[in-house]
């Protein structure tokens, strides 16, 4: 099953007509692919579409979808496709569109009919059953007293509608909001703190705008899934695997004309030395061990300080252990390391150097891993601090130091002891 | 909020007697914080945790929330915890507690009640209200004929219950169905074709055992997302920021060895050149610059196919567009940076060599990333395809591709170009 569609959606990418091989699909399973595509495929898709074929995929998708969907579409096809919905649709999915889709309110829904707090069971009843028969769908209930919301009415209370005058308010439940404008990542928030399925969004006069279902999330957080690594490595959000040779250079170039950047200070380093490289040439091959040991030690302690900030359980000010925690690792994973490498370059340069550059190339990979352990982890704080995305650009920095100063610490030694 | 959750946290890791920190907090600040926590924290905070205390702590969660929590306590505190709460809830978490806890059974709660399709709704609604009276929580309902689940009936259908004789099958909805023993990726599958909020889990005979709500699955999600970034860098899954330096170096050192290895190994190819180096100390110094650039396109592409991968858009029977597009991307990229390293290599050694070494690096620059883009796309395409993690180790093959086969072209060229 992930397979066919996998297939289909590899066959929409490469066609030259994508709208026909989509048309070939049956509604529903254009609906799984569709949601499922590539942002630039879904504009390449959409932009094929004729508005009829158009009109016959959104007609039957909940109007948050729909809005999705119409949001790939350029302005005159959207109007031409809006224009022939029914008035219900019409407004809900104009009012929709109206919203930054990385807000609360790009992802909320307007399944919901709101029940004034002074009502009985039954006239709430009475409420969700025309909302059902208007849409097919089954709606949230907020109970609100004078604009103002209460909480939500669990639909099973429903149950009790016959039994005569119940209140609503007797089964009010409390509901989680957010404001309308509020970013993706504290909606997610919002309903990590609360554990609870449903969030209202609010604008700033309190009334309530829609809904957000746990599951509306959940495309979200795959997507942030996807771009922590992508972050990581300087690839632009938007990229997919699907992507043409076009695409890629342009997503990265830039990144790696940065980290070109970075590399040049590296060599200027090893530049200094270069008389020192001249008569001991084989400092050149240990130079890759020492550079990329302390570069995976320095990403190792970025992850893991990465994490803790995305689930709240660090910051600069509380970080202080954290680091020194890290500093500890680095070194003690660097006399392990260290003493392996200082072993094997001792059994090859006995005859040359006895056991001097063992011990020159062991001390610098204790140095390097403790560098690697204090910038892994005092970077993304610092960026995080200044309100920046702690993955983003934190490598950057971190592999700038372990390099830079790696490479120091070894040929400096180097020079100082073996000359 | 956030913040202070945050602190509460560090100071439950930092504390010799978590527990009594934990008891001074309000039980429903107690529920925040302790979902949030590091699994070795939590593990730690209730092996410290009397009797009395855990179970005050666990009477009034959930039952799928208690099983995860007595999941940490060795099997004595479990049982002698579990003896002491009620019988159903007992039943409910001893049922929960004898699945494998990363499976759909695991992420499964058991709010639920189950009415024959031969019912009429008011006797479902009397079945949701003797739940709802239980348990304090709403069912969600799901139909069965002679067993066999037919589907789910929402929760406002029960407004029609008043009106009489109305069967409960008018109503039913199809509902998404997952076997037990199913992984937990498995489910957010389920959840991402069918696109909807509950998903019913069965057993090998077709009875239901649970329900799983999208919000079940954004803690998953989440811990996958961090996961990638873990695998990536060769942390282990359980690692957290809070955790002590020997936990940190317990988790790291093995993958920091392995790495040694291919560290040794580009050592190796550097050494083949050790009297070119010796001759031309200055190609150490651009030495970093070629191997830092193919590893980062290297992991550029790596991460854009191993989100290809996840989202179920490519594999490897599927791949070779994506390989050859990488390929193309790679050398284009290649041309961009090889250019502007060219040049400015050639400013610096005009006198000596010439328009040479700036060639030579130019060259050895549009080689390394091609290498980088076909080892960047095929690795995890590969791992993926023999059942492997594609994140997990990706990063090894792929900076050992471009290490060793980068210094061997960049060494090699200068070699036979420049002496």
């Amino acid at each position: 099953m992930q397979d066919r569609i996998a297939e289909v959606q590899q066959t929409i990418v490469a066609s030259s007509a994508p709208s026909s091989v989509f048309g070939d699909l049956s509604w529903k399973r254009r609906r799984e692919v569709f949601f499922t595509l590539p942002e630039t495929a879904k504009e390449r898709l959409v932009a094929d579409m004729g508005r009829k074929q158009l009109r016959t995929f959104v007609r039957r998708l909940d109007p948050d979808e729909a809005t999705d969907v119409l949001g790939y579409a350029d302005e005159d096809l959207r109007e031409a496709v809006i224009a022939d919905l029914d008035a219900d649709r019409r407004d809900k999915i104009e009012f929709l569109l109206s919203f930054d889709p990385e807000s609360a309110a790009g992802l909320m829904d307007l399944d919901y009919v709101t029940v004034g707090a002074d009502r009985h069971l039954s006239q709430a009843a009475e409420r969700v059953q025309r909302f059902e028969e208007r849409t097919d769908r089954v709606p949230t209930i907020l109970v609100t007293d004078d604009e103002r919301l209460l909480g939500e009415l669990p639909g099973a209370a429903l149950s009790l509608a016959d039994s005569g005058a119940e209140s609503v308010t007797d089964h009010v439940r409390e509901i989680p909001q957010v404001r309308y404008d509020r970013d993706d990542s504290e909606v997610l928030d919002v309903f990590r703190e609360n554990r609870q399925r449903t969030v209202a969004v609010l604008n700033e006069e309190d009334d309530v705008l829609g809904v957000i279902h746990a599951d509306d999330l959940l495309t979200v957080i795959e997507e942030n899934a996807g771009e922590t690594l992508y972050e990581f490595t300087g690839v632009a959000e938007e990229e997919s695997a699907l992507d043409g040779p076009g695409a890629k250079v342009r997503n990265r170039y830039k990144w790696l004309i940065v980290n070109l950047g970075t590399a040049f200070l590296a060599a200027a380093v090893v530049g200094l030395f270069e008389s020192t490289i001249a008569s001991i040439a084989v400092l050149a091959a240990y130079m890759p061990v020492v550079a990329g040991m302390g570069g995976n030690a320095g990403t190792q302690a970025m992850a893991v300080t990465v994490r803790g900030i995305s689930l709240g359980q660090v910051s600069l000010s509380t970080g202080r252990r954290v680091i020194t925690n890290e500093v500890i690792a680095g070194a003690v994973n660097g006399i392990i390391t260290g003493a392996l490498v200082a072993v094997i370059a001792i059994a090859f340069s006995l005859a040359e150097f006895g056991v001097l550059l063992g011990a020159v190339i062991g001390v610098s990979m204790v140095a390097n891993l403790v560098i690697a352990g204090f910038f892994g982890a005092i970077v993304p704080l610092v960026l995080d601090r200044f309100g920046q995305d702690p993955a983003t650009s934190a490598t950057i920095f971190i592999t700038t130091a372990t390099d830079v100063l790696g490479f120091f610490v070894f040929l400096g030694l180097a020079r100082s002891v073996l000359l």
